[in-house]
């Protein structure tokens, strides 16, 4: 399968411009599954809570989320994407997957970020593993980056690949991902964004990286960019580091427990 | 403190010559905690267990940890080193920490690699985190680098700096093992050994990382070294990486489990 990364920098409150942009993105590089920022739909660094109420959408009624279902309709691809999401009276930092037979699911960032715990809920919807027509699919968002065990129990509970939605204001992340790839034998996508919003500036530098913890391609710190690579996630199923080493079942249970893993 | 990471070749068989260089390499540079490679009295790459047998010893009358705490009294240090233990018909891959008070304790290594899993039983000590003048000290040894699960638990126990003896022969831990000092903001250091035995090349490039991720100095690949850093363990009490995210208190136990932590 061929997967693209898309950095670029989605505009504060109009959600119309980003669907545009986005379009003009995946059209420009054809892929089998592409991977979005961290509140694409939105953008990012709202005053308060109301702000964000404003450009929220609920998952069933989203006008964003039926863009990003045409666009995976008519490139026969998927599409992960961060989107700001509304039930009821609460907000979550979530991520979608879509992809040509529809919607697929949803993500609520477990691990949220300074300012973020004033606006949004903390994710409540665990850590889902998604099937497509590839391979098994878990969504986690930018600073999930700094725990883990968010990245072990997607990988024990079976995602083949990580797709990792990111609004980066640190330069910690690009470097850690890798290694959870490499630990967790699965492929990951940071899709991060660049440009500033208010005093944020982020880091771009979106990456693709390997289940040998190389990063297979990496974008630049400060430009809209598709990157891609061309990976096969069923390397994702061999746990093996050596002939007698499996990662996995190598992992003393009775000593640090089993992350609760599903089944 | 001084904290000084020991990286040479230990010669297989020979603990006399073992500690004679050790003794060499610490008078050489003058720390107040000292780390050594895995299986530093013994060497590594022992053709089956009845051979490792001719070289372990137990705790309680080892010449080897005796050797350790003479050089800690004479120098006022702590030193940490893997060594080959043997308890009743069972060996173990083993590590000590010593001190100018004498013996403090043992962690015996969780996860073997490779042929170690003919030779060694696995650790069932589960992960001391000891007490020093200077601060919390928990040990891992080597392949333990696969499993973030076991590097948190030590951090989460309170464990300040992790010493990491290590007789490396792929070349990932090295990528690694900052990242655990990052997400668990600790300190690290990685004492890896350099050499040949039969036909095992030992990677080198021991290193001391920070609780920010980055690493302070490392060693070369195949030279005999002794690395330092002045560093302050109390550095590793703020878990805080913004001042509204503290990376032990913003883990989401109800999605991953404790990990088992103590108390």
């Amino acid at each position: 399968m061929r997967l693209s990364v898309i950095q670029f920098a989605p505009k504060l409150g109009d959600t119309a411009a980003n669907i545009k942009r986005i379009r003009e993105l995946i059209s420009s590089e054809q892929s089998d599954f592409y991977v979005l920022p961290e509140l694409a739909n939105s953008g990012y660094n709202f005053k308060d809570k109301a702000e964000a109420l404003e450009y929220a959408e609920s998952t069933e009624s989203s006008t964003f989320i039926n863009a990003l279902i045409d666009l995976a309709k008519e490139n026969d691809a998927y599409i992960v994407s961060g989107f700001c999401e509304q039930e009821g009276d609460n907000l979550f930092n979530s991520s979608v997957l879509v992809g040509p037979e529809g919607f697929l699911g949803v993500y609520r960032k477990l691990h949220l970020f300074l300012n973020e715990k004033s606006i949004f809920e903390p994710g409540n919807l665990d850590i889902p593993v998604i099937n497509t027509r590839f391979g098994k699919v878990a969504m986690l968002i930018c600073f999930d980056w700094m725990f883990p065990e968010a990245w072990r129990k997607a990988a024990l509970n079976g995602a083949q690949l990580i797709a990792h939605p990111s609004n980066l204001v640190l330069h910690y992340c690009q470097k850690v991902v890798p290694s959870y790839a490499l630990t967790n034998r699965c492929f990951v996508a940071t899709a991060n964004r660049i440009g500033s919003e208010r005093e944020l500036t982020f880091t771009g530098q979106s990456l693709i990286a390997s289940p040998d913890g190389e990063v297979i391609i990496k974008a630049g710190v400060d430009n809209d960019q598709v990157i891609s690579a061309d990976i096969d996630l069923s390397l994702a199923h061999d746990k093996f580091i050596t002939v007698r080493n499996d990662a996995f079942a190598d992992r003393r249970q009775d000593v640090y427990g089993n992350l609760n893993i599903d089944g």
